[in-house]
């Protein structure tokens, strides 16, 4: 099979974005759009991927690492100028060099394989990739012969009247003959308004020597957006949501509105899960079937299990059993493990704790920095005191305890097995398995004492 | 007037679904698709419906309940012989059949009405629901011929060049002369590459009969959408969603954004009511006027009264009154009953609890299984503790008392008219009207002792 | 300069609005119809507004104030009629009169500018703002002769054929010369079926006359969208949110989202904010570069300095600090001041506060009319107990005091430098600096208890 090698250019400030961040940089669904880019190029057979890097060098290859080689582009003098950088790594190889753009991070590796394939097939020189754009405003214009060959690449200021009817866009993304590629680029010149080397000036210049130049037309034109401003940014967003969603309704998600779900990349969603509106599902997510997330939530990087339900939630880097329910506004904070059939109820947060099976935090809690056994009920208002102004310390509450309303438990501290807790006791030493623990005084009821109070602030 | 008669498809499993639940069952805004099919129908004037099941049988006459009768479709042999099982109910009667698939959630019964009107008008044997397709791929073309009448259907892949661009195309609701039906089924044959008997053969054998062939066009192609995958189910949902709020728009209630509001098709929302983006809104909930809801606010099967505001809240099967504040964060469990002017604040869960006019619940405070009185002030962080560990007791909060923050009110207990409880009390005797109540401790302030426990962290 | 004068149309009732509230009071994005419209006139160089009034007239020029003189329509003659109104104060000018109608709230100062230019440049005496519809159906059509002059404005109902087909149609904007309106306004008759003095007869009088009817035709048939129901009211919501967010993308925010983000027309972000969807971002709120906010964050009308995050929280009338992380699920309420560093976290009220840098409210707190020093920690569960029934009262917290969980602090208190409560005390007296406060109960462990306790339960 031929060779295969990948040019990435990566190297633009993107000063229409507007931001200190380099553009190809900016994540689209969580992921760098360079990086979208190139996890597509690796699905293909590559033998090596080069990236173009200028602007940001070493935040972007910070960010793409041992997967691709990086070259520097010192000056930005366009295109051309920007693949040519890439010729220590390619000049001697034969075979075939796809180059793509570092902002298109919608282009799949099933249309860059079918480019390849094309250009191959074909036997050209050059294989360029289009779109039938409905409004091909601003884009370059494919002009094609009586062989369907390209004839040439007309930039939309440069149409003619009848040029400018058509309505096959070229998207930036080519596949070359290697060695025809650096040799063609040693000739294009700079000699334009722009002072610029133009990479598709390639295309005229093997024209010129007769060579074939083919173009491969994609029927998704969305998946060739390339991204110059945020509203582009937001568009590719919506596309990539669009394709991610659909995906996961196919595979036997229910999400009631796909348009206001957002789910990241890497989760993985089973089969009669349902999603409600307004959630946000990322990092490495795992749904299990039949969990009900929503609406409202937030989940980060958690494993969530079967029948589970979080509603107007967060949880964040952790374990979720099975048929356990969460929510409506509970926070699950970072290492919370909580087991099968535990309920998490209004206005608790759990952060670094194991809950083991079938116990209850109904409401008003924090349970911090513990460990809690299986069936145990932790009342309203029970809080950890797991910090002193200096350290973190472990709440232990051992099976079938029964916490108390509005009790503190004063960390280190471990609650025994079966135990009570009175409500409104702070605890600060351990408290026996089958003990009532109580730290209160008795109430008193001053008679009329309410009136007085009242009158005295009326005066 | 003739005498109709409905067939409703739903013995189909929905493979493409990928999912436990059989494919009708799923639900649109809240509802099952064919019960939808079903509450259309049943707006006609019909003698008889009967629905064919399968795949789910039980699970299906279970949903529908009486409004339907059913036949067992044992083997899934094709549209015709689902029909056909229909006989022992219909083979004697004269009049029309509707014949409808049960994953078609958007029919109205408008349209059906005119499907059936257009029938006996036109004295056919057979109409077609037919639809303008902007995009015809893959749905049956309706070929007429020059008295508009239906020549045939030609499915997608046996049209020709000619029939291929005819952009109407069958919906697969048909009304039939319901002798004419029964007759041409025992005709159908099952020779076709998928070995079934397709009611559409119907057609044919009429027309070979030189029986009138007759085809309504209906304008609302989205009306006629088929659900075959989740896709389409996310489809389906959004136009319901489309649908019922422009209703509500046009009854005189702003949707803030009609993308973003989730209203069940049971809801009723009075004029000059407001519902901020983000909301769910179901059940049997009525909003009253000049309610103002959300944002992302859900309320199931609620009553909510005139000028309440409930934002960023979540309330269930309760009642409202009017001029009541609730939120941002609120959560009112079931069997609430909360009075006009009520305030319930940030972080305050209400269940099973009655409220009088003019209380307050504004902070971080669970009042659960509880009658409070008029003019109540509820301290923030108050508990009311209503489960031992074994049974839930009620607390009274008589009119105009006042409980001082992070009380504990151990039920079953009572606090009396205009009383009193000091902040930071565990109550658990009564208190009677007007007195003040305490159960705390004195402060002691050890001098310097905090900077010694500083000075013992450290070391 | 030719002089330039305006004339609102705002008094409608807006029947189809089935609305207590008059028509262009209806807001969009927050602000009335009619606003939007003076807004954008007042742009332009005019000599004098004049809206006409009628239905809610106080209310429209209460909302309007001095920017415009007012007229009282008495009765809804018409369009014509309406305009007749402002004779009093124009009909002596000399110069141009531009008539707009109160519910058209998307129309821009750019496009008015460019139809006041286009109508001097052409000399007309009308010049109709006109747009291409890609369905025009209803409205007037735009009648061109061969000058590219109006020839005439045809209604949807009069049109012939061929007329009908004609895609420019009459935004109801128009441009006069001052003089001749007035003149031709007498001229007009209510000779038609509605009894009423219609504006566009005008059109027709000066033609026979003679006079140069001119059109200009707005790229944006979007802008000239005039809110009759509530439909059109959302549509209009849809569109100016659209061309906000597409502001802030081209300045350099990333909203996630922009159809889920709802972001008022006053409000300023600056450069590489990033907004998560489910926000509504209002009033006169500043967001300073790389602040994170949301998802589902609702902020009014603060300042929210550099580097903070505000996630799944709702802030009002408050100032935040730079590098502040806030949320989830905290309630920031007017005449809050958050300094630099500061955390707020789950579960949090903060209310008329003051939290100087670095403090930490993490959890289930609320800190209402107090003031916090430097390096504060409040433990969770904390509470200012600043009401009394009848006053509020202020809580002081020194630098780099600790309060332990679960206290009350009962105000008016001061918290000394550097002290420390005791979790679970109520503190009503000051703490001075360094000391440890503490006033609760010694834990008392009462063997086997919890045993019986259950036992007891059980019988």
């Amino acid at each position: 099979m031929t060779k295969r090698y990948a040019v990435v250019l990566a190297a633009g400030q993107g000063t229409r974005m507007k931001s200190k961040l380099y553009k190809v940089l900016h994540p689209v669904m969580g992921k760098p759009m360079v990086q979208h880019v190139v996890n597509q190029l690796t699905k293909l057979k590559l033998e090596n991927v080069i990236t173009i890097v200028g602007f940001g060098a070493e935040k972007v290859k910070e960010q793409l690492g041992d997967v691709s080689n990086f070259v520097i582009q010192e000056e930005q003098l366009g295109t051309g100028h920007a693949v040519m950088q890439a010729e220590e790594f390619l000049k001697d190889k034969e075979g075939t060099t796809i180059v793509v753009c570092g902002d298109t991070p919608l282009l799949t590796s099933q249309t860059l394989e079918a480019l390849l394939s094309h250009h191959d097939k074909e036997g050209a020189k050059v294989t360029v990739l289009t779109a039938k754009a409905s409004d091909p405003t601003g884009y370059g214009r494919v002009i094609r012969n009586k062989y369907n060959d390209v004839e040439r690449i007309v930039e939309h200021k440069d149409a003619n009247e009848s040029e400018i009817t058509i309505d096959e866009i070229n998207t930036g993304t080519y596949c070359f003959d290697n060695q025809s590629l650096f040799k063609a680029l040693k000739q294009v010149s700079n000699n334009n308004s722009q002072g610029e080397y133009y990479l598709p000036d390639v295309i005229q210049i093997l024209k010129k020597s007769n060579e074939k130049i083919s173009a491969f037309q994609t029927k998704s034109f969305d998946e060739t957006l390339g991204v110059n401003d945020r509203v582009a940014l937001a568009q590719a967003e919506k596309l990539m949501k669009k394709r991610i969603n659909e995906d996961h309704m196919r595979n036997g998600v229910t999400l009631i509105d796909p348009d206001n779900s957002y789910i990241g990349p890497d989760v993985i969603i089973k089969q009669d899960a349902i999603i409600y509106p307004g959630c946000f599902i990322d990092g490495n997510t795992i749904i299990e079937s039949d969990a009900v997330i929503g609406p409202n939530t937030e989940i980060r990087s958690c494993e969530v299990g079967e029948n589970t339900t979080i509603r107007q939630s967060v949880a964040i880097d952790s374990k979720i059993g099975k048929r356990v329910q969460i929510g409506p506004f509970a926070h699950i904070r970072p290492q919370a493990d909580i087991g099968d059939e535990v309920k998490i109820g209004n206005f608790v947060e759990i952060k670094k704790a194991t809950l083991d099976k079938n116990s209850k935090v109904s409401h008003l809690s924090y349970i911090g920095d513990a460990e809690v056994g299986k069936g145990v009920n932790i009342g309203c208002g029970t809080i950890t005191v797991n910090y002193d102004g200096k350290n973190k310390h472990l709440t232990k509450i051992e099976d079938d305890a029964f916490i108390g309303c509005n009790s503190n438990l004063i960390a280190p501290v471990t609650i025994g097995k079966g135990s009570y807790v009175a409500a409104g006791s702070t605890i600060n030493k351990n408290v026996p398995a089958d003990a009532l623990s109580i730290a209160r005084v008795r109430q008193t009821n001053k008679e009329d004492y309410g009136k007085k109070l009242k009158k005295m602030q009326k005066d």
